[in-house]
Formats: structure tokens, sequence, C-alpha cells
């Protein structure tokens, strides 16, 4: 069973190709009216254009990186930092390539086959994402388990996360600041001063708004599973390739020793393959469910995957040596993954926005208070989740079982990708039909597949910080591992050893102050905006009127946000590559162990608390809108009051609060890498 | 030297008296006018009948914690928690005496002789509770010692402690829910709805606001110090008592044995005696000084009582037969406890203010992100001065260091704690002559000092947080020898083990919690307070118009927040006493420590964030009225915005922030408590 793991890269290519045909079906549908295409072309430059511009500043970033490591530790983990890295970068290119081919074909269909239809071609844009992901990942890693995949040399690996992580931290930043500058911005200018509704063609922003949906959310959430994907999977492994051989004889079904070491480090590639073939069985499966309500769809869709995905992985380790104890492991982590998410849907759309949107109605201060109350709140239930994940791996199978878990939760990426990738293209469908003029009926369908997006996003954000969680715990173990390794004895990190506590409180208050950076960035960027787009409205004549013929410049809207993502993405970034390196050799191993766990502690909590409370003000806004609260509609000063909440909630759900997760796991697998050097 | 330790509940009994003699000088002063008179009787009764309805409810809760004591440990600890609470109560309840007296004073200082005299009237009432805070812990940690004061049966005294923590938390809590639920209340009605000024008399919310600032910033606040004060003197006499042999001898200046143990153990209380006597001659020195600036003098009698505690400290341990090296984490606690406050200082009064002002001028969404991020970012330095602070006090003195170094921080509690009461009593003092009607020349001095009451409070909120972190981490210490003398065996607790992550992560959320439940209660019970304050507005014909002879009524809002106040203080002061003990019980002590550690990290974490967040928006907001920022005053736009920071500011600064000092301190002593039976 365990030989199959040498398939695993050839079923990543598969991928690729099934990933290229869905690709090509997407761009032979209709492309809808000339004005139609001209917008959904303005999109498709921005995005590329900063892919492009980012990816540029990256290489620098990357060569540097990759020569320190052939230089400090061998050129073998180089190359596979430089294959992380490309591989990501790769997954961001194709994801963003077909969201921007997508978005308009959605309108298209909307208007000329309907709902179905539409959905359809959205899911189908954000399907691509989803399978390059995965493929990208389970060839990049396969391929270095073939070459590297004794317990010896695994350690080489560890360079592809740690090459995926840098690319998804400046990903996840910059795209960030770029979205929300560019939100944040349009929206200041556009509705509160213009008066003008949401995606009108006479606000300059709004083109970069729609890029930023793109470059945010999904490029930057693309680089974040990708990266979560590889360092769960890379961290069992390391963890196979290092843990004691009594644990492993615990581990076996019937007895055993130090043979099957390579099978616990097979396992993790075996489950990410399996995940893989369930993920294509459920995004096939939407063909079928497409007719049936759209927000059921995704859910089935989903469960088909998770449901084949386990079966298969219990067949799968009952048919190895390893203990059946072991799919415990599998199944609390797939679980937890979904419990979280259904919690982040829970107070992101659940009872906690009626509660933010009453209080509106005293004014912004009392929304503001009840949306922090309620993301402060939303961090208690995930985290004992969590705890209970921890509990269940560990007695499964020890620290692997918790690095099992982590590829459990992450093995049906596919899938999960998918529906989240596909929010944002509907998003983009709802913004192309309204620039477009589309009639009221386009627009209701978009708008229906762009508020279950909003669903989708904030289960994808909570499953997002779920996975970050488990998976920087895998890669700490790891790290404590091969240490231990390195030094020939067992690496304690004590707590009341003071170098841990000092690593404890800069680990804990990193988060914070990476936190404080992306929120300020956010702030600058969007002043800018906003002084660009008065600016317009001032200077271009007839502009505010809608006179036939004169449109915004937008391509300068796209360029600001551009240059601000990319000048503030530096800072957060490299704190994060850094920090560890400098308490690593400048107070120990035992040091930068208490900052791994500081970091994930307070990381994994503001994730939650700023993606749970933005996304809280965000529908309670909407609930205000849409009539759903006594006596409040859209102008009154209840609704003012939650718009305030909204535009705070902007870098706290989509800047702030995900780069949390990437902080948290490219620091562990920073130290994972340096680990061997810190004797 | 070292048996000049039987002397210092003397000291502490000779404080009482000079508290005394302080107490019936401010009596003698003036009262001012009936009006005055009047207004302050208000106060004292409102505060008065708060304190006694909150200490019959803590009764009860005594009551059946010490029974249980009693029950599951010894009687000794049960009546040392007795005592602890006891004392608790009575430092609040002297303190709470003297300011609301000592206010109306002040303001009839401020009208009949000027601002000299007005300052040393508030000063003498702060200092009234300052002495109280540290005559009454050295007098019950002091005879404990005489009759637990051996190795063997220290373990008691940490009962004494474990009864400070408890009144302290809920009367923090209470306390600052109460004092917000009346400020948030009377402010939207009073100052945004019927846009009338702070302070006025017609307001019905403005006794119980004033009522607030004692309840909340007199007795809360001592409480709290109180518990920092004792808390540290006994987690240090509990490392003394536990420490290792070899420890003990490596911190000898001239070689020695087991026999010096007792010294270790003596030296926390001398140098807390050392410090009440340096905080004498402080508060003495206010006499000579009153007369330069306010500011200046204040500052300067503390400096004078610094100065004086170190060179006492110096002499102390050199004439011992305790290396040297032990000053080092005396200095380096008495000098990061002031670093901590100027940092707060510069981020609540200095360019971040500006910054949030000018982000006013973009509406209430930028103050709001702008606010946020500096708080945020403020807990940068406060949290790597921590660190030198524990890098220097364990190279120093190993664990015993870093509980001496918090001693040092506290034990000129005196003075700090007398600057730090002034604040609310001018206040107060600022709020009499505007309800009494006095001149615009009284208005003026008693802002002045209102003013400088703003700084003192943040600079003090500030060594709070400061203090607690170090005294947790004492706690902590102490925890984990006293279950490892428990066991026979040290103590481990490791990161990489299961429990202690989930202990970690539990530990981390629990702030976030509490945070949460506070922040709802303070927006439930201001709600009611609003409810209230329009209801008089409508229904008592005349008041609006300030027809003489209406008055509001007051005690109708007192009463609210009173009952408020109590019934929400519950929830979250359960959570803290329990949480230790499920995990504890549940879950193993190695559990319970991580816990202690993740709790510590993200409560430290997040007071500072609120407290400087909501200090900078409180400041953001008195520059734009102040005319400061350009283009703003009162009334524009800009000042709308800078209103709402501010009130989102008030329960962060003074209700979650500061119950976060306590959180973490009462669940390490709790713990410590509990220590001897998680063998």
């Amino acid at each position: 069973m365990e030989n199959l793991v040498v398939y695993a890269p050839y079923l990543g290519g598969v991928g690729l190709v099934f990933a290229g045909i869905l690709y090509l079906s997407i761009l032979r549908s209709s492309t809808g009216t000339e004005r139609m295409q001209e917008i959904a072309e303005e999109i498709h430059t921005g995005a590329m254009a900063f892919l492009k511009r980012e990816y540029t500043i990256l290489a620098i970033f990357v060569a540097v990186v990759a020569g320190l490591l052939a230089w400090k530790l061998d050129p073998q983990t180089a190359g596979a930092f430089l294959g992380g890295a490309i591989c990501s970068v790769l997954a961001g290119f194709f994801g963003m390539k077909a969201a921007t081919r997508a978005n308009v074909r959605t309108t298209a269909a909307a208007k000329e086959k309907g709902q179905a239809a539409a959905l359809l071609t959205a899911f189908n844009g954000g399907a691509v994402m989803g399978i390059a992901v995965a493929s990208l990942g389970l060839i990049g890693v396969g391929v270095l388990f073939q070459m590297f995949g004794s317990p010896e040399s695994a350690k080489i690996i560890n360079g592809f996360a740690m090459g995926a992580s840098s690319i998804a931290l400046f990903a996840r930043v910059g795209g960030g600041i770029y979205t929300k500058a560019a939100d944040v911005g349009a929206d200041l200018v556009g509705k509160v001063e213009e008066d003008i509704p949401e995606d009108d063609p006479r606000n300059p922003g709004v083109i970069a708004d729609n890029v930023g949906d793109n470059v945010g959310d999904v490029a930057g959430m693309g680089a974040d599973i990708f990266e979560s994907y590889v360092g769960s999977v890379i961290a069992t492994i390391a963890i196979g390739a290092t843990v004691g051989a009594d644990t492993i004889s615990s581990m076996l079904s019937d007895g055993g020793g130090e043979g099957v070491r390579q099978l616990l480090m097979s396992l993790p590639l075996l489950l990410a393959a399996t995940g893989l073939v369930a993920s294509f069985i459920g995004i096939f499966s939407m063909r079928i469910l497409k007719g049936t309500n759209p927000a059921g769809a995704l859910r089935y869709s989903t469960f088909i995957s998770a449901g084949l995905f386990l079966g298969g992985a219990y067949y799968l380790i009952s048919s190895t040596a390893i203990a059946n104890d072991v799919f415990w492991a599998v199944l609390c982590g797939a679980l937890v993954g979904i419990i979280i998410g259904l919690i982040t849907e829970y107070y992101t759309a659940g009872a906690p926005i009626r509660r933010i949107a009453k209080a509106s109605k005293m004014g912004a201060a009392t929304n503001i208070i009840d949306g922090l109350a309620i993301g402060l709140e939303s961090t208690l239930a995930p985290v004992l989740f969590i705890c209970v994940a921890i509990w269940i791996a560990n007695q499964s199978a020890g620290l692997y079982g918790i690095g099992i878990s982590a590829v459990a939760m992450l093995a049906t990426v596919g899938i999960t990708m998918s529906v989240d990738a596909y929010g944002p293209i509907a998003d983009n469908a709802g913004g192309i039909s309204e620039m477009a003029g589309l009639g009221p009926d386009v627009r209701k369908i978009t708008d229906s597949l762009d508020s279950l997006g909003n669903t989708t996003a904030a289960i994808g954000k909570g499953f997002a910080i779920g996975s970050a969680a488990l998976t920087a715990l895998a890669l700490f173990s790891a790290y404590t591992q091969t240490v231990g390794q390195a030094r020939g004895e067992t690496l304690l990190i004590i707590l009341t050893d003071p170098r841990v506590v000092m690593g404890l409180f800069i680990g804990g208050v990193l988060p914070f102050f990476v936190a404080a950076l992306t929120m300020t960035s956010v702030g600058r960027a969007a002043q800018e905006m906003v002084n660009e787009i008065r600016r317009q409205f001032r200077e271009i004549p007839g502009l505010r009127e809608g006179k036939p013929g004169v449109k915004p410049d937008s391509a300068r809207c796209v360029e600001i946000s551009t240059n601000s993502a990319l000048k503030e993405m530096v800072l957060p970034g490299m704190t994060a590559v850094i920090a560890p390196v400098l308490v690593g050799f400048g107070l120990g191993a035992e040091a930068l162990g208490g900052m791994l766990a500081g970091a994930t502690v307070t990381g994994v909590l503001l994730a939650l608390m700023m993606s749970n409370a933005g996304g809280a003000w965000d529908n309670a806004k909407k609930a205000i809108e849409s009539g759903d609260i006594e006596g409040e509609k859209k102008g009154t000063e209840a609704h003012k009051a939650s718009v305030v909440g909204d535009t705070v909630g902007d870098p706290f759900k989509d800047t702030s609060g995900p780069s949390m997760n990437i902080l948290i796991k490219l620091m562990s697998v920073v130290s994972l890498v340096i680990a061997p050097l810190l004797i």
C-alpha cells in the first residue's frame, strides 16, 4: 500500500491537466456584451500587473534567501526552497488567471442562461484554483520525497515549506493591503461623500476594488492555504523522520520496528493524495448538484468529498501496519475543521449580527463596542475545539497524531479551496453587472451568488485559521524533534526557564505588532486612495454627473493600490522571517520554542477575533440594509453607524486577521529550517 | 539585620496611624458652600452604599471559599484567606472614605486658597489610600510571617494573597462596570442627545458618574495594587521557602547553607518595609513641593521615594549574607516599573494622539482603526522591557530574582498609589465645581489638576500592568516550586507536552473571554442607564430647562449602576476562580502551568492594548477640543468622530483592560493555593 506514494506526483500531474481542461471550458463560455468584456479586461490587466510586480520584488527576496540557505545549510535545501516558492507563485498565477476569466463569464451566464449556469461557472473558476493548489503541493512534496525521503535527508524537504510560506506571507499581506486600501478608499469617497452606489462606474476606485478581490481573496487566500497544505504534510514527514523508536513501535498494529518509519513518513502524502481524488469527485458532483439551491450545492459537494476522504483514509490506514488508532487523528482533524467553520458562520451570520445591528441604533460607538465584544467572545469555542483535537490526536498517535490531524483537515483542500475562491468570483460578477449597467434580473442572480460567497468566505476564514493552528503546532513539534536530533538529546522547552518565558512574551507580542503594522498600512494606503478619488471627481469634468463618454482614470487608482501594497508588505514580511533567526541564534533554541508557542496562541486568537468581528460588522450592516432590523434601512442613523463598523472591520477581516495565519506558520517553518543549526 | 522583619507589622501600624492623622487633617479643611456639601454628600452616600452592597455579596463568596479551603486544605489557610479579604476590604474602605471627603475639600481649597492648597488636599486624599494599602499589606503578611514563616508552613501565607485577589477581582470588575455604565450613559444622553456640558447638574447620571470615579479608580485600583503588593511579597516568600539548596548557596555572598533560607524569605518583607518608609518621606515632601508646578511636584515626590528606596535596599542587601547581585533584580524591577509608565505616557499623551486626532478628520471609522492600531503597537516596547527585567532578575538570582524585582517595583506603592488616587479626587473636584456652579477661576484650577490626573492615571495603569505581569510570573514560579515540593520531584512544564499546549490555549483564550464579558456588561448596563436618563428628561417637567428647584432623581441612576455592576461582576469573577480549579484537577498540574503562562501573556497584551488605546482616544478627543488640531474644535465632524473613539475607549481602559491584571494574578494565586493538592 505504502509503495503507492511514488505515484503521488503523477496524481498531481493529472490534477493539473484536469485544472487545465476546466480552465479551457471556462474560456469557451460567453463573455457577454462589449462593455462587460472591457471592464473584465481592466480587472484582468490590473490583477496581472499587480502579480507581476509583486513577483518581481519577491524574486529578489527569494534569491537572497536561497543564497543564504545554500551557504549556511546546503544547496539542496536552497533548491527545495526555490521549488516551494515557484509552486506557490504558480498556484497564485493559475488561480488569478482563472478567476479573472470566470468573473465576466459568470455575469454572462447569469444574463443568458440563469442561476444554475452562473453558479457552475463561478464554481469552476474557483475549482481551477482549488485543484491547482492541491496538485502543485502534491507534485512538489511528492518529488522531493522521492529524492530525499529517507529519515536522514528528509529535513531538506522543509525548505519547500519555507519557500511556500515566504511567498504566502507577502501575498497575503500585500494582497490584504491592496484590497482594503481600494475598498475603504472607494467606499469613503463614493458611498459616503458622493452618495453613489457600490460598484458605480463613475467611481475611479471601483476597478481597483474589484482587482483587490482577486488579489486578496484569490491569490492571497490561495497562497495561505497552499502553505498550510504543504506545511502540514512536511511537518508530519519531519515528525515521522525524527520520532523516537519507542513511539514508533507503540503506533504499529502488530509490533514492528525502525523499518516502518518509512511508512509513517509516507502516510501524510498518501492521505493528501486520497483527499485530492475525493476532491475531484466532489467537484464533478457540482454538475449534478448545480440545479438545487446554491448554498446546498456548495455544502453537499464539500460533504461528499469529506465523506469519501474519510472512507479512503480508513481503508488506507487499516491496510497498512499502522495502528488503526491513527484514524482517530484523521477523523478529529477533518471534523474540527468543519466545526470551526460552522462556529465562524454562527458568529458572522447568526444571532450576534442582530445584536450588533441593534446596538447601532445607539450610534457608532456601541456598534464598535458590541462588534469587538463579539469578536473577543468568538475565540472561545474554536480554541476549545482545537484543544479537543490536540487531545484526541495526541491520544491516538502522540505528536505524530497532531501532524496527521492537520493533514486530514487540509487533505480535501481541492474542494474547500474551490468553494472559497468561488466567493470573490461571484463578487466580481456582481460588480461587472453593475458597472455594465445590466438589468435588475441579472443583478438579482449575481447578488444571491455574492451573498452566498460572503458566507463561504467567512467559513473559509475559520477553516484557514483552524488549519493554521494545527499546522503551526505540527511544525512546532517537528522543530523540537529536529533540534533534538541535531543535538543528540531531547530538546526540553520548560516554562520555568526564563529564556522560554522571554520567548513566550516576544512571540506573543509579535502578532499584535504585525496587526498594528498592517492596520496602519491600510489606513495610510486608503488615505492616498481617497485623495486620488477626490481629485478625479474634482478635476475630471462631467465625471460626477455621469456624462456619456467620460470615464474615470481607473488605472491610476490601480497603480496607487499596487504601489502601497508592495511598499507596505515589506516590514511585516521581514519581521516574520527575521524574528525567529534573531531569537534562535540570540537566545537559543529553547527561547525560540517559547516564541513559537506564544506567537501561535496570540496569533490564532487575534486571527479569530479580527476575522469574526469583521465578518459580523459586515453582515450587521447588510441586515440593516435588507430591512431585517425593525425600523431601520439604508440611510438611517443606525445604518450610518453600521457603516462605521463595516469599515473598521475591513482591515480586520481581510488584512490583519488573515496575516496572522501566515505569520505563525512562516515563523514556525523558518525555525524548522534553521533547527539543525541551533545546537 | 534580618531580625528586623519582626518589626514589619509594627511599621504597618505606624502607617495606619499616619493615614488616620492625614484623614483627620483633611476633614478639618473647609467644605465650601452648602450646595457643594450637598453634592459631595450625594457622591459619598452613593459610593458608600455601593461598597456596602458589594461587600455584602462578597461576604457570602468569601465564606464559601473559606469553608472549602478549611475543608480541603487546612483551617490556617482559610484563616489567612479571610485575613487577606478583610485587609483588601479595609484598604478599599479607607481609600473611598478619604477620597469622597477630599474631593469637595479640594474644590473648596481651589476656591478659597488657590492651586497649591488644592493640589495638597487632593494628594493627601490619595495618600490615605496609598499608605493604607502598603500598611495593611505589611501588617497582614508580617503577622502571618511571624506565625507561619518557616519553610514548611509558609504555604499557609498564600491564602492571604488569594483573599486579597478575590476581593480585588470583584472590586475591579464591579467598579469598572459601574463607572463606565454611568459615564457612557450620562455622556450618550447628556452630551450627545441633549447637548448639555459634562457634569451639568441637570443630568440625572452625573452623580452616578462621579460616584463611579471613586468606585472604579479609587477602590478598584486600590484593590488591584494591594493584590499586586501582597502577591509579589508572598510569591517571593514562597519561592524562598521552596527553592533548591544549590540555588541558595549560589546566592550567598560568602557561601552558606540551608540556614539562610530564612533570610531569603525575610528579604521581600524587609524591602516592602523600606519602601514604606521611603514613601512616608516622599509624601511629606509634597508639603514643600506643592508650590512648584503640580506635574513636577507629583513626579519629584515619586523620584525622592524611589531614590531613597533604592539606597535603603542596597544598604539592606549589602549588610546581609545575600549576594550583592540580588540588588540588580531590585534595581531593574524599580526601573522597569517607571519605564513602562513612561511608555504608557508616550502612547496616551504623545505623538500617537495627534495621529488619532488627525485620522478623525476622515470620520469615526479611521479614528477607530488608528486607535486600535496604536493600542496594538503599544504592547511591543513594554513587553520587551518586561523581558529585559526577566533576564536581568534571573541572571542575578534565578526565579527568586524575578520575585524580588516584582517586590521592588511595588515596594514604593505608598507613593505611587497616592499619586494614582489623586487623579479621581481631582476629577471629582472638577465635577463638584461645575455642578455647584462655581466660577471659571475655580474651574480653571480644578481643570488643570484634573488633566494632570489623566496623565497620572495613564502612568498608573501602565505601572499596574507591569507589576501584574511580574507578580504573575513570580506567583507562577512559586506555583511550580510548590507543586514540585508536594510531589517530591521537580515539576516540568514542557511545551511539547500536549496537556501543556492545551493549557496554554485555554489560558490564552480566557482573557479574551473575560474581556468580551466585561465589554458586553458595560454595553448592557449603559443601555439601562440611557433609558433611565431619557425617561427622566421626558417625564420630569422643567428638568431640561433647568427650572430652579427641579432636581433629577440621581439616586435612581446610582441604583441602576450599582445593581448592574453587582450582577455583571459575578460571571467574570467566577470564571477566574473556577478555571484554575477545573484545569488543575481535570488536566493536571502541567496543564495548569501552561494555562497560567498562556493567560499571563495574552492578559498582559490585552491589558496594555486596551488601556493605551482607551487613553489615546480620550486624549485625542481632548486635543481636538483644546484646539491643538488645525481647523478642528468642539462640534466639528472630526470632533464627533473623536467622541466615538473616546466612548469605545471607556470600557477598554476602565473596565476590560484593568480586569486583565487581576484575572491573571487571581488565577495564579488560586493555582498556588491549590498547588499542594495537585500531586
